[in-house]
């Protein structure tokens, strides 16, 4: 049991912080990869008995990022998020958005006191907002408990060691300090920020706008295109950011428009290959039906999107994006007249 | 002869100006391409004979964009600046920045009144100064008769008719929309501005970028390392641009960011490839030999460098690719360096 549940200290007063990590794909893998770096323990809440089975005889996530190991003696694994929670004084959130509420919604040990971080760059469907205020409004968690790491930080350059630089943002800067404690290592530098509502929004956005991408590449448009398409997005989302939450922010840091890049640019990535499917022709439906990985940015699109009508916002890109997603626009003509409200 | 000769009316009262492009390299050809969708006659002045014999014959540029068609009824091909200067009211310069001033010094025709237009994204090495600058200084061509042409624009894409944007910059708005009528068409979109100086910057320190980015590549860095350089890049960019030129201008707009994206993430760019050879271990003569096109980003290096540090700018990117080029620095180190700086 950590210092925590014995004397309730305050975070930064841990010299030991137990940090454990909700989830187990690509992302959540890479994070307890990051982790082990800098702790003998990380505490690791896994899907189900077979994945913690997998790792525990193999050293390696049976399904994600298979090629990272991991010794067996600097993993604490579980299936049960409260055995997770008790141990810990960090709480990792790092499953994909659909499934948090069914993980979490178990949590019935004392979690007073404790950091909650999402990894997470969704929306919660079932409460239909950002994990920040899922964890506050349902778990009564508040800002001062919380934190969001934003990337730009693909999980598959995190396993081969790659330079990446990752963005905490926190309410409280001591809070910050103790978590980039814990990430900093040869190949991952942290930033920190007091941002987290505009880094757990712009980790969503992107996602939608990365569907764009992919759909204007499905569609024919080359690389001139997409340049324009990505120089406007980050122009929506400052739009975006703004109306949500005030906060001095510049975008093109790297949290954001880095966080942007990285995604629409990615060839990988699972929202620029659903945009694509859709700009090829595939049906919405059929597009997401043959993919078999969660594109966070097809729930993310209606969020976001009913968010931005209700603040009176115009939010071409977005507004092209959902209404081929769900009001069954053809493709081709929405983005025929997103062209012309782009520049 | 154009109307502009006979009675040097302004050019906002010409019905039909005259138009001729200056060069025959990929983004010269791109334009001419652009040119005649709307001109029924454009004047082009190519580097020699040859080209002009072969473009005359074939209806293609022999060694640039040669997949593009053009009718002979809609060229006046020359390799005489003076005749095509006399000819026309508006002059389109589109040859590599290096050869400009051969060219262009040629010059004693009259040409007061025209309207010379930039395409050029380098630094003038004989006047150690953008083309806006050289055309005052040197020719005494002020600024309300000159314009720029920004992008983001590949001229393999303009080839295709794939649809790009270009953001035509002058001082005095009408000769914008002149030049804005003459460009638009099925597959371009023109915007206009009046941040001369901020276009023809941004469109060389791009080039620079480009470099540094290839290097990043060349040296084993991934995609989460390049969005974080990106990211970086634009805010360089900003600050430099700022201490130029007073303006107010957003730099996440497509003339800036989406050129700089286009160019960073082209796997074509010829300022990407020097980088890329040197971060894989070539020597900076070696690659440079190497490749048959000019990288402008190299000169334009050691000019922005050298203005950045006469206004006190702390750039660390341009100063690592300056210091990699030109003073030897191992690219490895600097570039460990720099991974300090960025955010």
């Amino acid at each position: 049991m950590s210092e925590n549940n014995l004397k309730k200290k305050h975070i930064s007063e841990l010299t030991n912080p137990q940090v454990g990590v909700v989830g187990s794909g690509s992302f959540a893998t890479a994070i307890v990869k990051m982790l082990v770096e800098n702790s003998k323990l990380v505490h690791w809440c896994v899907r189900n008995e077979f994945v913690k089975g997998a790792i525990e005889l193999r050293g390696h996530n049976p399904t994600y990022l298979t090629s990272v190991s991991f010794k067996k003696d600097n993993l604490a694994i579980t299936t049960d998020i409260n055995e997770l929670v008790s141990q810990c004084d960090v709480i990792i959130l790092a499953t994909p958005s659909i499934y948090l509420s069914d993980t979490i919604e178990k949590m019935t040990c004392d979690y007073s006191n404790k950091i909650f971080v999402s990894a997470i760059k969704g929306i919660v469907p079932k409460h239909n907002d950002v994990v920040a205020h899922y964890l506050r409004d349902v778990f009564k968690i508040g800002f001062k408990c919380q934190a969001v790491i934003a990337g730009p930080c693909h999980a598959e350059e995190v396993a081969m060691e790659r330079l990446s630089y990752l963005t905490i943002a926190s309410a409280e800067e001591v809070v910050g300090e103790v978590l980039k404690k814990l990430f900093v290592s040869d190949f991952i530098k942290v930033h920190t920020s007091k941002d987290i509502l505009g880094n757990e929004y712009s980790a969503i956005l992107k996602n939608i706008y990365a569907i764009g991408a992919g759909m204007a590449s499905g569609l024919g448009y080359g690389d001139n295109f997409a340049a324009v398409l990505v120089s406007n997005a980050i122009r929506e989302m400052e739009i975006f950011l703004e109306a949500i939450y005030e906060e001095p922010r510049d975008v093109n840091e790297s949290a954001y428009l880095g966080d942007l890049l990285v995604t629409a640019y990615s060839l990988f990535s699972r929202n620029r290959s659903l945009g694509n499917l859709i700009g090829k022709g595939y049906t919405v439906k059929s597009a997401i039906q043959s993919m078999n990985m969660v594109a966070e940015g097809y729930y993310a699109a209606d969020s976001v999107y009913k968010t931005s009508k209700e603040k009176g916002l115009d939010l071409p890109i977005i507004k092209t994006v959902y209404q081929i997603l769900y009001e069954e626009k053809n493709a081709e003509k929405s983005f025929k007249k997103l062209t012309q409200k782009l520049n």
